[in-house]
């Protein structure tokens, strides 16, 4: 039986590593890739090799950085009283997004013994040692359990020093309609009310 | 506003042009890649390298192929007496699984004049040439207007010449039921019945 020869099917192999990618999306995707032409093959091909070639982590916050310091370290227009603690480079994003103007610092993870990801294998030390510098920390893990866990387990080492420890405030999302909203939230919503 | 570093832009830019992959997939796509380390990121270039190196279409009847010859028409254990005329190369992967064992010609699109594809923008001629060597030719066409049209314009063009053309059989899908089967397939199951 004849198949694909085999640069087609080393592609559809790629392609389908690609998480949500099964073999049929893979073989969609390298079909078009070929029918569109050399330029956007070589265009694709040399877009992933300037990533592996260029990208690294910042080595004072661990965000995705192309130099020495990241992006955000290297601007002296933040506000570096301020330091945001993330799980993974891609939340700075969000945060940015959402008008956060401080400094970052991504742990690399979030404690989860189950997943035998303990304290020591996240940045967690750096922190400790960047949080001299800071008046105020925000812990903005994930409302889970583990980030819950990563966060206390942050703000009981932070607890003999001076900085103002936060975290992200939970509640009703905007938009968000009482009848749909689940109960533990809506309790927290209760819990953590402000007043008007 | 910080953003992701531009070679980490340009690569979900890449992957944002791949069919039904928005902003938001392409970006979870490259933080996989990311995350995957550099061996996966030089893998996946390096196939959309050989891609675009080496497959280009066979000289004969215009499947994909990495030489002068497909891996269909270089086969000598192929029945060289039935042809099977195709819209494009991946049909051709359907028709292999189907158990067909002839030869192919991908005529590389469908008669369309809404979309200004003429008969003299497709492998028409040179399908017309092989036809002296084979003693019957399929036409396997989508079953739709283009499809049929496409069908009908060859068989005109063939029908001073000997070979035998014949289409695929249009009728009710295997496992298919009558109650949900839509009028018009069952309309033809019925003038194409098949006496048992």
């Amino acid at each position: 039986m004849a198949s694909f020869p085999e640069p087609i099917t080393n592609l559809i192999e790629s392609l389908s590593r690609l998480p949500g990618v099964g073999k049929k999306t893979a073989q969609r995707f390298a079909l078009f890739l070929i029918k569109e032409g050399s330029d956007i093959l070589s265009e694709f091909s040399s877009s992933l090799d300037e990533v592996r070639d260029r990208i690294s982590y910042c080595s004072v916050c661990n965000n995705f950085s192309d130099s020495e310091l990241c992006n955000v370290c290297s601007d002296d227009n933040r506000d570096k009283s301020i330091l945001c603690v993330c799980e993974k480079p891609s939340d700075i994003i969000l945060m940015e997004k959402a008008g956060y103007n401080g400094l970052y610092h991504v742990i690399g993870g979030l404690i989860s013994p189950i997943d035998n990801i303990n304290p020591e294998d996240l940045f967690i030390d750096s922190l400790i040692e960047r949080s001299n510098d800071v008046s105020e920390i925000i812990l903005a893990t994930n409302a889970s359990v583990e980030g819950d866990a990563t966060a206390l387990y942050i703000s009981n080492l932070l607890d003999s020093s001076s900085v103002t420890v936060s975290r992200l405030a939970r509640g009703m999302p905007m938009g968000g309609s009482i009848e749909y909203i689940d109960e533990t939230t809506l309790q927290k919503s209760i819990s953590d009310r402000v007043v008007i």
